[in-house]
């Protein structure tokens, strides 16, 4: 058995580790003002000088000597010998000692009449009263906001001293190629490094970014001297893991020390902690949603040391849809999709797959299963750690069930309004059963009965007590999908690749082939299954499979050729009692705007009212 | 009369005239990814292609056929015939359909024995798993993250298309002069404009400061026409007010429109919408807290039509500590300081002044008196909006009493253990007011009675019922401060400068001066007041009075001389229930430290341990 790991430590004795291990000491750099917001103050800031100086008026109007003014009223207008017309932040001259406001004064022929008498110092602003010279403006390790800026200003302070920690990206790998290259096989476009840049120059830090490094351990030992002389932290993008390649763990114990090979985080696990010239270097795993659990979960809090200003996240208790399963040992983090339906905030789990990007875009929260936790039940209630502010999630509109690219469409559609749709694909029963549960605001559904009617039967069998609706979204295509332009017919022999038992796809094809007497023992493959209609059109473009049954948008997505089989009903199911939900409002009326028509026209494979009206005899 | 503005228009009418009245259209712009966090997505955002396009490893070991390992088991291991190395993330060869994790592999020889059989496609990451070439990787008016970056790199989307609002800011007055030049006599350093700048973009908007420009009509004016041929919205700092040179109505009114000169809000009244060539023009008033309030409360809520994301304020009920009264008619914004004492949240309104930007940098939330209200009652429950994060306000520190500028240097020491010290200055009695209704977590106190004893008796006069403990924070002297080193015994027929009747301050000179047997009516401007002991120093300083009582600190802060008067003690007094609480804790900690020590004898006119050992007789 190949050994994998030196040690697997826990994620609290890991974060313990480095902040024992390193001093920690930023550094500290001058920025121009334009450059503070959001700095930290290595020391306390003193003003340069008082602020007025001098006495200023505080307000548009005249200066006056106060005792001049007395037993002024409505019935006994006093027309003032003396006065200086004063605009706000005008010196007031030294001779007079209140400022009386332009609204309570009458100009006539050169002289003011005043019918109120001016107390002693009214409308002046002394001289010190913001702050005086030497004071305080704000103490160490103060974060800068916006609007401080103006105070700096005004205090004299140009370019304030903060706390700069420096920390050198070091991308390594063969395969790597840099964004806006098409990877070729096996290539990967280098994101570790892009990603980790924009999280710890977002929490303060300043990043350097290093050209790529072969996967040849001379090279990388090479990059990493380098970056450790020139930062105060280095990050090493993958080679942590045990792969043949992985160069990582042995380059860092040659230059200095690894002082942890393996942290129980899922993802993230392979992650390496070293100490080079005391200064600490971290190994990241080579997947991204890995890497960003490690940047997340470990260096953000250990740049906290620093005296960075890392926030917290928001957490919100929320009812968990489905289960969480785990060992018990390592901390499990879990992207997801956080909503409020009804009165109650609920939580989907995305997908797992630690490569799969698009699931760090989709959630809006995440999950931190605990250490010594096996795990929440599905309906529980869990922690929910937000990934954009409240008020944003509050107004998610969550939709689960079958997926269809158009659901993107309405997301955009919807999305100037404020409201984020997002969906989990667990297909139409799947849809049908989170409605039922009230976890989802609805449900896209293409559910076919034996009688050939769509949806309203399985509505009936799974929610007989729940008024629900259901408005079509699109009268759809399902077809077959090849590369030479097979027809339904031509299935028999040919290398096929099919949706999963229970998916409306899938019912829809046993269906039709039921009907036309076809044996499915004839379809070599068709037992193996994957879960999209895109993963269906990918097999059929690898060459993997010849057919497999997909919608439309799919085959033309990959260039692929299409022959249409059935037509469907895809609609989505919601409960009555939240059809007054704007959210649900807002999709409904893109699901019905003539803009939405010209997108399923554009995208091919949809039946609209127009389409219907062109075809002759419908 | 003078009038002085057009119309003054509810804060809410105002906000719906700018919606209605200006198209919003934001301009796109492409950046490249490092420029992209925050910003937001012009259009929906697409995968180049897709991700992986093909089927790769998703752990390191080695790829099978799935078929070859069929009943493997602990009691039967199997010896792969066939297999192939492979690491995380590298291309599956197409003959196989399965990946063995290497911990699960005992290799010898060349060859690879396993104990469990592998399920077809495990560890297998299926082409296009990710995302599909076309599919929709973000919608419209999506709000780019940090960790997004990544999978933009991944998808090969490096210039993503984003909004971009161009605000031209326009600095007029002749008086302005630029940060890090002292202002003389009557200058200003303008800070209006470098607020909005940094408020503006933290909100997504992309910022042009424009020259100076003095206050004359005609150069205004082409700097106002210039700045909107440049801009999508220009922003005119000052001269909206009604002072003999706001010409900044007048200039907008000739170019185009005034829409509105006046909004019901204060501070920010003056405020101007205008109107040139269809582009909004906004004067903003030349207080700065009046800038910051019509930035926050008009500016910013309107850059949302145009697609920017400007977060509300977080939200919090709090006790409000003074009454705030306010006239029915206009919507009034209190700067404050939050904490949390006990078990409750207390909020207290920081100074009204405009002009005092240090309120906006102690403040860390504020309170909105809204139009229909008469304000608010001294302990009642109001809504704090935040302007730092929820857990940051819930470690303010909140000490209310005498100030001392040692009170800052302990703000400096606590702060690195991220506790905001937040002070309220309302003088010593107010101190133990705040103290006894239990707003505040500590009060600095120095409150001479009749015996000559310090504070003991007036927490028994004041919280008779409750357990107060009092600590030393300095023995500090008070002396009379002066241009040409006058003492307490010279005061006679020389101006004076006096704190206010029931600061500590006053009472030990009133009890000093008995004492001496010397009568208050021949010291002219004995009865003239301050509230600081800075502007006590000031008032020397400007030669507006000859001499004054304060502290040491004070007079060396402005190079004046000071003759001591007196020594008194200078106490923190707190309640005895939250002597445990970690935030009193760390001051307790920070004021018994060698380090303050050391501060206290750099400052001078603090009597120490140390200084009292080295003065023989004591």
């Amino acid at each position: 058995m190949v050994t994998r790991y030196l040690s697997v430590m826990p994620l609290d004795d890991a974060l313990a580790l480095l902040s024992h291990e390193f001093p920690c000491t930023p550094s500290a750099v001058q920025v121009p003002l334009e450059e503070a917001v959001g700095r930290i103050t290595t020391g306390p800031v003193f003003a340069r000088y008082s602020v007025p100086e001098i006495h200023l008026a505080a307000m548009d109007g005249i200066a006056v000597r106060s005792r001049d003014t007395r037993g002024a009223s409505e019935q006994h207008p006093v027309i003032l010998p003396d006065a200086a017309r004063v605009n706000t932040g005008n010196v007031v001259p030294p001779e007079y000692d209140a400022v009386i406001m332009i609204e309570d004064v009458w100009e006539a022929g050169g002289s003011y009449t005043i019918r109120k008498a001016a107390a002693p110092w009214q409308h002046v602003r002394p001289a010190g009263e913001d702050l005086a010279e030497s004071e305080m403006v704000m103490p160490s390790r103060h974060r800068i906001r916006a609007h401080e800026l103006g105070a700096l200003a005004t205090y004299g302070i140009t370019r304030p001293e903060v706390i700069v920690v420096r920390v050198g990206l070091v991308p390594t790998g063969s395969e790597l190629v840099a964004a806006g290259t098409r990877p070729a096989p096996g290539q990967v476009v280098e994101s570790n490094t892009v990603m980790a840049k924009a999280m710890l120059e977002e929490a303060g830090a300043t990043c350097t970014r290093y050209p790529f490094v072969e996967d040849k351990p001379e090279k990388i030992r090479d990059a990493i001297a380098l970056a450790c002389r020139e930062n105060e932290m280095v990050i090493v993008s993958a080679g942590s893991s045990a792969g043949t390649k992985d160069y990582t763990a042995g380059v860092i114990a040659e230059l200095g020390e690894v002082l942890v090979h393996g942290v129980a985080i899922k993802p993230g696990k392979p992650v390496i902690i070293g100490r080079i010239g005391n200064k600490p270097v971290i190994g990241l795993p080579g997947y991204p949603l890995s890497a960003l659990t490690v940047l997340r979960e470990i260096v953000l809090p250990f740049l906290k040391n620093y005296g960075l200003y890392i926030p917290e996240p928001e957490l919100i208790r929320a009812y968990v849809t489905s289960t969480i399963a785990k060992e018990i040992g390592s901390n499990e983090f879990v992207l997801c999709t956080l909503g409020r339906v009804g009165s109650r905030w609920v939580i989907s789990p995305q997908s797992k797959g630690a490569g799969v990007q698009m699931s760090g875009v989709r959630a809006n929260a995440y999950i931190r299963v605990p250490q010594t936790s096996e795990g929440f039940e599905a309906g529980g209630l869990v922690e929910a750690r937000l990934m954009v502010p409240a008020a944003e999630a509050a107004k998610a509109l969550l939709i689960t069930g079958s997926h269809d690219p158009v659901i993107d469409y309405l997301a955009d559609f919807i999305r100037p309004q404020g409201i984020s749709l997002l969906s989990t694909h667990v297909g139409s029963v799947g849809g049908i059963l989170a409605l039922k549960k009230d976890e989802c605001h609805a449900a896209p559904t293409h559910l076919l009965a034996e009688d050939g009617s769509y949806n309203t039967a399985y509505l009936k069998k799974f929610m007989p007590e729940t008024e629900v609706e259901l408005l079509c979204i699109a009268e759809r295509q399902q077809g077959i999908v090849s590369r030479d332009g097979l027809s339904f017919q031509d299935l028999a022999g040919r290398q096929f690749i099919n949706r999963q038992r229970g998916s409306g796809t899938r019912m829809l094809l046993d269906y039709e082939l039921k009907k036309a007497g076809i044996d499915t023992a004839t379809i070599p493959g068709y037992e193996r299954e994957v879960t999209t209609h895109i993963a269906v059109a990918l097999a059929v473009k690898s060459g993997e499979a010849d057919a497999g049954m997909c919608v439309h948008s799919a085959a033309k997505a990959l260039g692929l050729l299409f022959v249409p089989v059935a037509t469907e009903r895809y609609e989505l199911a919601f409960r009555k009692e939240h059809a007054d939900d704007p959210r649900l409002v807002a999709l409904i009326d893109a699901i019905r705007s003539p803009a939405f028509r010209e997108i399923l026209t554009r995208l091919g494979g949809y039946e609209t009212a127009e389409t219907r009206r062109q075809r002759p005899g419908q």
